[in-house]
C-alpha cells in the first residue's frame, strides 16, 4: 500500500506538492500535477477516504458498540438505525464479545473523526477508560452512569418489576417467583431490591434470589421448569427480565402440561415482537423508543436538528399469559 | 487533526523522518526523535491505527454488510460473530439501508486493508460494481451468484418450498395457499416455481401468486387473514417463506378464533427461535451453519486454519401447527 511519500518520492516532488495535488489546493504547476498523477496511478494509490473525511470533519456515521446481540440489544439497534438514516446518517455496528481492545478501538474511531458519535449499549471496560472520549464527540448509552458528559438513555428496572409484581398481586397470585438476569447487572440489583420492598409492603417472607439469578439461557430455564414441577407448593406466578426468557418459561411449562394463565401467570419484560405473536403480557417502557433517543440525543449534541425526544414510561401490556 | 506533515513542519524535519520516529524503523538521532516526540504530544497527532494495520497486514476485523437488519438475518449475523471470534477475528456491520453509495465505501475499507473480509448478506448495487473487489480481499455472499471469485452460502430455496408442499399435501391438505417473500427477490421465483411444478405433478390448479407475494410486513398479514375470512373454501394449509411470518399468521388467526391445526395448518420456514417457543412446524436448512460456514469461507480464502464447511440441508421439522 503506497503512502504520499512514497508517491512523492516516485514523482520526484515534495508532499506538500502531492498533498496539494490530492486535495485540489493550494497552486500546483500543470508539469508537477502530470508527474504527481501518472505517479498515483502507477503506484495504484488510492487517497484515503477517512483522511478525507476528516476534512470535511463529518463521516454522517455513527457507530453503535455493544459487547454481545441479543433479541433486546436487536430492537434498539434496528430503531437507532432507522432514526440515524431518516437524518442522513448510516451506522456501523461494533460487536466487541467483550474485548476491552477491540472496544477501545471502536472509540479510537471518534478520536480520529471516522466516526460522529457513539451509542453505547453494552460495555466492556470501565468508565474511566471510556469517558474521556467524550471530550472527542458525542456519546451515548444505555448504562446508568453518572456524568455530565455521557448523557444515558437508561431506564431503572426497579419501577418496571414493582409494576408487574404489583398486577400480579391484585389479580390473586400469592406465590410471585422471581426469574432474574444478568448477576452482576445494575438491573438485578434493582429488581432483587423491587422485590424486596413489596414483599415488605406486603408482610410476607421473600424467597433467596437464588438458584434462578443469572436466568439468561434456555438451559436455565429447562432448569427452573424441573424445579418449579417438583415443588409441593407451586408459585403461582413467574416475574422475568425480558419477553425472550418469558417465552421459554410460557413454551416449556406448556409443553409439561402446565395451563397458563390457569396454573400458574407468566409476564415479560420489554414488549418485542415474541411477546405479541404469543399474546404474553409483558411490561412495555418504549424499548424502540430508546433507541431513537439515543439518536436524538447524539444530533442534539452535534448541534443538529431533530425530533424532541420522546417519552419512557412504564407500562403494563395485559395480554393471555396472566390471570 | 494534524498531519504527518504538520509535525514536520512543527519540529523542523522532513516528513519521512517523522514517518520513521512513528514507525521505529530506520535510524533517527535522539535530539531529532526529541524533536519530532514533542510535536506529536504539541499538536496532539495520533499515529493513524489504520495505518498500522496496514503494515501488519490484517485488522483480524470481518465486515458483514446488509441492507437491512431483520430476524433472519440476525440469527446468520451472530453466528458468524461467534465463529468469527473463535478464530480470533472481531465483526464490524454495515447496514446500509439500501444506500448505493454507502455499501461502496465500506467495500473500499477491504481495498485499504481495514477489514479482511467481507460477508455480504443483503447487497444494494448490482454484481458488476462489486465484484471486482473480490481481488482486495475474500467476499462470500448469501446471494446466488455465479462467480469463480464470490463463493455463496446461498440456498435454492425451491426444495425447501417443496419439501413443504408435498409434506402438507400428505397430511391430507388439499387447499394449500402460499404467501411469498420479498417481490423481486430470487427466492420468491424459485418458490412460486416449486408450487407450480407441485401443481402440475398432483394435476391440481395453482392459485395466483398475487396479492400476497412481499407479504413481508404485519399489516401484510392482517390483509391476508381479513381475506382469507371471507374466502367460501378457506385454505386448509399456509405455505410462508419465513418463521417471522409464520408467527405473525399463527397468532392473527388464532385471535380470529381460527383452530390451528383442526382448521389450517401453518408452516414456516429457518427454524428460528420463535417456531420453537411457539411450537411451529417450519424447514430446517441450518441457518447458523449459513453464518458459520461464511466464515470459513473467508478463513479459507484467507489460508487459515478453520473447521470444514458444516452441511446445509433442508429438514422438516415437525411441532404443532400442522396436523
Amino acid at each position: 500500500m503506497p503512502t504520499i511519500l512514497d508517491i512523492a518520492e516516485y514523482a520526484g516532488v515534495s508532499s506538500a506538492t502531492v498533498s496539494r495535488v490530492i486535495n485540489s489546493s493550494g497552486y500546483v504547476g500543470e508539469e508537477t500535477r502530470k508527474l504527481v498523477e501518472e505517479a498515483i496511478e502507477k503506484l495504484n494509490y488510492s487517497p484515503n477516504k477517512n483522511a478525507q473525511h476528516l476534512r470535511k470533519g463529518s463521516t454522517k456515521n455513527f457507530g453503535i458498540i455493544s459487547t454481545q446481540f441479543n433479541d433486546t440489544a436487536v430492537a434498539r439497534i434496528n430503531s437507532f438505525i432507522t432514526t440515524a438514516y431518516s437524518f442522513g446518517y448510516t451506522t456501523t455496528l461494533f460487536v466487541t464479545n467483550g474485548d476491552k481492545k477491540r472496544e477501545v478501538e471502536a472509540f479510537d474511531l471518534l478520536k480520529s473523526k471516522q466516526i460522529d458519535g457513539i451509542f453505547l449499549i453494552y460495555r466492556a471496560n470501565d468508565w474511566s477508560v471510556l469517558e474521556k472520549y467524550a471530550a472527542f464527540g458525542p456519546v451515548v448509552t444505555l448504562h446508568n452512569v453518572d456524568s455530565e458528559q455521557i448523557p444515558s438513555v437508561f431506564i431503572d428496572h426497579y419501577e418496571g418489576h414493582k409494576l408487574a409484581l404489583e398486577y400480579l398481586w391484585e389479580t390473586g397470585c400469592r406465590h410471585i417467583y422471581n426469574l432474574y438476569g444478568t448477576a452482576t447487572g445494575l438491573n438485578t440489583k434493582r429488581r432483587i431490591q423491587a422485590y424486596h420492598d413489596f414483599c415488605d409492603a406486603k408482610g410476607i417472607p421473600p424467597h433467596p434470589s437464588d438458584p434462578f439469578i443469572h436466568t439468561i439461557s434456555a438451559g436455565k430455564v429447562d432448569a427452573f421448569v424441573s424445579w418449579f414441577l417438583k415443588q409441593q407448593t407451586r408459585p403461582d406466578a413467574v416475574v422475568t427480565h425480558s419477553d425472550s426468557i418469558a417465552a421459554l418459561v410460557v413454551s416449556r411449562l406448556r409443553r409439561k402440561g402446565i395451563a397458563i394463565p390457569e396454573e400458574v401467570s407468566v409476564i415479560g419484560f420489554d414488549n418485542i415482537d415474541v411477546s405479541d405473536v404469543m399474546d404474553m403480557s409483558t411490561i412495555d417502557y418504549g424499548i424502540e423508543e430508546q433507541g431513537r433517543n439515543a439518536c436524538r440525543l447524539l444530533l442534539q449534541k452535534l448541534a443538529k436538528p431533530t425530533d424532541a425526544l420522546g417519552p419512557l414510561s412504564f407500562k403494563l401490556i395485559q395480554r393471555k399469559t396472566t390471570r
